[in-house]
């Protein structure tokens, strides 16, 4: 067995680009109901507005924070020992796992054992945990108990977002203006309790994605009531990319705001690329089993078994993956739905299974086996992301019937899992013209009960290769703010290659962009201070504070240097745009403070007398918008 | 008066970058129904797609082309000449107007006889035209008195992208699919006649920007019931850029898509950078002449008057430009509505003329003069573009009074400029959240009785800064898509400085996008053919169709290089996301092919019987999915 490349386990260290703080931010920690409940926040100190008189402050703003202990400068980050065990101590109070010896899946005991990886193990000095025998440990058989977990109050409080330092009664005036929201059906409370997030959760409206065996996440929630997430996905292939590589991708993926990351290697070592991923992610991580097991029978779709996939579901489960993607709705009769299509089946998980359904004219395994599945889901608290094999990889094949069969199929199954207590999330396309769009979302409420959906994209045009990033995002944007509620990024390079860092970063802030402008549209109580801060930065030529606002500070202040590198120009009232010569935001700051003293409120007569009096005013100034620098 | 930096009139010379074809592709021309109607389009050649049995032919896409003759080997480009002037005879045969001695303005004078600026003046040869006394040349007179003018028949051959080779029915069958669409109101006939472009411009709904001394010219039209439309912006400031790199903009914009481009320069030399850029230009060029107007009384607002704005109205549309953006409905009463915004003023036109009525305590010019500017916009056929200088700059501000107040003059305006048979466009915001896009749109079409809309962005988010192409490509494609007719595009510079040439090229690529997905989901006849054609190279993986086929094909086949750089790999059947082992497409072929043959139509018997033959079939093949390269 070959190590790929030159990754030794003994030298991992961790990528140095991911470990700074942000610029102008740090972490601080809210503490919930127990000293062991303590949520991570980036908080951005801002500076003082200038006026006439005495400075007046700008409260610093929290915003959440996907990027885990790396940012913190007090974390002793170690890629050979992984992250802390923030919920060790919850899963243990709740005593209903237990330590199993090692690994029970027969492939992960042959890994372990064998000598030839140990160059490029992680190693690991636990043993997998699993639900004691009778038990079920997922999220969604406590939150149906009516039990509010830790996990939920983390949730509660990280979606909150209200643990705000105030400014003053003007400076909140601007940063807590907040346009009323359109939600299509969506319950966006003023406060997110506990009890909230439980019973979102115990509805099946949310999940929570929370491995018994990654006990190193910071929870959070996937859900429409609940702000919009992205997914960041990476993953090595035969042609390319080592498992240090692979690791970077994770740290720099959350550190610019993914929420989740899938591993979707198909190369070399998956099980061993999977463990340090893993052990070193504060994010959840998701799967499509389906690729392994295939590995694991030398390419051949074929010859996938249900004991090979079950092998394989077991052994990731133990690892701590949190979500796995099922394409159990890629049913037989199906398969001949996608003949008339411009561009058939697109998905591998969902051409794997339309192959092993040809070959054998069998109905899927995993379709038959689905209850089987779900015991296993159960005894680890993993969650199902049911796959969409069929979704349509170009606009000509959007919304047909081979679609909507396969997502019928999926709102079946997740009654299925329901019964079982089973955590269910949907995934949805692909492809997909902007008028059909909320076709999608409706028919996925509809038929899943209103399980959370899980997109990629949609792509709105297919004539962008190169820029898939864009077309996607614009078809993000719309599916989140019509209920959507995990966003799977699409970079650069999607249908042209894999994505390197600099792709991960762009599709990362690509699809925070669109989940942000979905909870904008949606009216998320806590989506539009950082906007309303940001622009009020922006009006007051706070260039530093403008740039550490947005959500790629180093990008926006590289611009900036470009036309104007000095640092003079970073207190400057104007930009390279208009010049020093002439900005048109000074005198908005004239005539508002001018209105404000005066009362003037929009009646005619008041605005005419202040009107004649601004004008004697500024011509007794001889005010000018002129700025020397 | 300085040159600046080195350009000189006498070594001008076009940018390498923007006279070769792109990829694939090459200039042909439709004839119309006279010989000098010789409409541009793009012709992308593709290959064959291989089968076992004879190969089968994929015909040539034909798409609208603005690259003007720069994309023509057969054209004698050279900037010192200009381009040629196509519509002059056109203009001619018209026979209502009249070759004025020279500049009628007095600043246009000044220019053209001041020995200074003769190292960088473009050597014109012909005067101005105007029309004669009385007569009116705008091509919406023309409309209303039924005429069909030639450049009306250009842009429906234009429009129509019709003339397309055909290929076998099969191949028909995907190309030809086409999605109902959703137009909210348009109405976008299955043929585009030339009476159907006259009816359009008639009744306001579409202007054809065509300054007569803009002969360069190639017919374009704007109206939400044609393709949608995106401008560039370009133009130098006080701090940066020369006139060379603003006509390398230009030609670089248009080769990459843009329909029309602005020229917002506030720096040197404004005067003669337009005439390069105008004698340049194949696509109409829009200006903001009260920024030219500002620099003429040394940037002090309160000394604009009148007679200097009006010299400079007669000064630019003598040079040719064909739209001007005047920001007319900033009114007096209308200034302290923005008192209470975040972000204030943020148009330099707005604030300009804010500055101006409250130093004044007059109302303003533009609003008192608005008849007078009339009668100078039709001796030339210059379109209106009524300015949105009240416009939101932040998502805190989207929709206010201060917007709908001059939004509702702007309605009063339209009405006004129409009673002079002056065309009339709209422009609209700026940073608007997702579910208050469509208000804009109604709003418009409701105060302005249809008049085309003409937006920037809109930017969704305001949090950033680096990616407003993106935070506003999404709100352009919305807007686009509800019925706004022209899309101004924003680079990833805005809010941080001036673009470059990369930064042109992704504002325009990222808008193309937005206004194409909003072409294919209002429905355009035309729209969904050029997504179909590059979605079946993809599934037939015929890569180097696919790039060429894209808005981009240099960054798309760079992308697919950086993980596959060999030529064999563009005719390999995998890519490197899930490399030579395993491809989700090729399955599909297997199964689109047989369920053909057998005629399986999604009857239950029927699928039965071909599943059964269908696995007998492959355990005989053993049939493979891999592909050896």
């Amino acid at each position: 067995m070959a190590t790929t490349h030159h990754f030794l386990a003994e030298t991992a260290h961790v990528d140095d680009a991911a470990v700074h703080a942000l610029p102008g931010s740090r972490k601080i920690y809210a503490e919930g109901s127990r000293e062991d409940i303590r949520v991570p926040f980036r908080e951005i100190s801002l500076s003082p507005t200038k006026t006439s008189g005495t400075d007046e402050e700008n409260p610093p703003l929290l915003v959440y924070d996907t990027s885990g202990p790396y940012t913190d400068p007090d974390a002793d980050i170690d890629l050979r020992k992984g992250l802390p065990e923030l919920r060790r101590r919850w899963i243990d109070e709740r005593d209903d796992t237990e330590w199993l010896d090692g690994p029970t899946s027969e492939y992960g005991r042959r890994r372990a054992n064998d000598p030839m990886l140990a160059p490029l193990r992680f190693d690991l000095t636990r043993t997998p945990r699993r639900a004691k025998s009778g038990r079920n440990v997922t999220q969604l058989h406590y939150a149906r108990q009516g039990i509010i977990t830790p996990e939920m109050e983390f949730i509660a409080i990280r979606e909150n977002q209200r643990r705000q330092a105030l400014g003053s009664d003007e400076v909140e005036r601007i940063l807590g203006h907040q346009h009323a929201g359109q939600g299509f059906g969506a319950k966006l409370p003023e406060e997110i309790t506990p009890e909230f997030v439980r019973r979102e959760v115990a509805e099946g409206r949310a999940i929570i994605p929370n491995n018994i065996n990654h006990p190193e996440t910071e929870p959070m929630i996937i859900g429409r009531n609940f702000l919009v997430k992205i997914n960041g996905n990476l993953g090595n292939s035969a042609v390319t990319s080592s498992i240090e590589e692979e690791v970077d991708k994770m740290t720099w993926g959350i550190r610019w705001g993914a929420d989740t990351i899938m591993d979707l290697s198909t190369g070399q070592n998956i099980h061993e690329t999977r463990e340090w991923i893993i052990r070193n992610s504060p994010v959840p991580i998701g799967t499509v089993p389906i690729y392994q097991a295939l590995e694991k029978v030398n390419g051949v779709a074929e010859d996938l078994t249900w004991e090979v996939f079950r092998d394989t579901l077991i052994e990731q489960a133990e690892q701590g993956v949190d979500y796995f993607t099922i394409h159990a709705g890629v049913r037989l009769p199906f398969v001949p739905l996608s003949a008339d299509r411009v561009t058939g089946i697109v998905s591998r998980g969902g051409s794997i299974m339309a192959k092993w359904c040809l070959f054998h004219h069998e109905e899927s395994f995993l379709y038959t086996h689905f209850e089987d599945i779900c015991e296993i889901m159960k005894a680890y608290d993993v969650a199902f992301s049911l796959g969409d094999g069929l979704r349509p990889g170009s606009v000509a094949d959007a919304n047909d019937e081979a679609q909507m069969a396969e997502l019928r199929t999926l709102g079946e199954l997740t009654k299925v899992a329901w019964k079982h207590d089973v955590q269910v999330m949907i995934e949805g396309p692909g492809h997909v013209p902007m008028h059909l769009v909320k076709e999608n979302m409706d028919k996925q409420l509809e038929y899943c009960d209103e399980a959370p959906f899980y997109t990629l994209g949609p792509l709105v045009t297919d004539i962008a290769p190169g820029y898939d990033h864009i077309t996607s995002g614009i078809g993000a944007a719309m599916i989140g703010w019509y209920g959507c509620a995990m966003l799977c990024y699409v970079t650069p390079k999607e249908h042209l290659g894999l994505p390197n860092k600099d792709d991960v970063k762009t599709g990362i802030i690509t699809y925070k962009i669109a989940a942000h402008a979905a909870d904008l549209a949606k009216g998320h109580p806590a989506a539009q201070r950082r906007d309303n801060a940001l622009s009020k930065a922006r009006f007051e030529f706070r260039w530093e504070d403008q740039f550490n606002l947005g959500l790629d500070p180093d990008t926006a202040r590289a611009y900036h240097d470009e036309t104007l590198p000095k640092d003079s120009a970073k207190v400057a009232h104007f930009c390279s745009m208009c010049g020093p010569k002439f900005c048109s935001m000074k005198i908005s700051h004239e005539v508002r403070d001018y209105a404000r003293e005066k009362g003037l409120t929009g009646d005619e007569e008041a605005i005419k007398k202040g009107m004649e009096e601004q004008a004697e005013k500024f011509r007794q100034q001889g005010a000018e918008l002129y700025k020397e620098v």
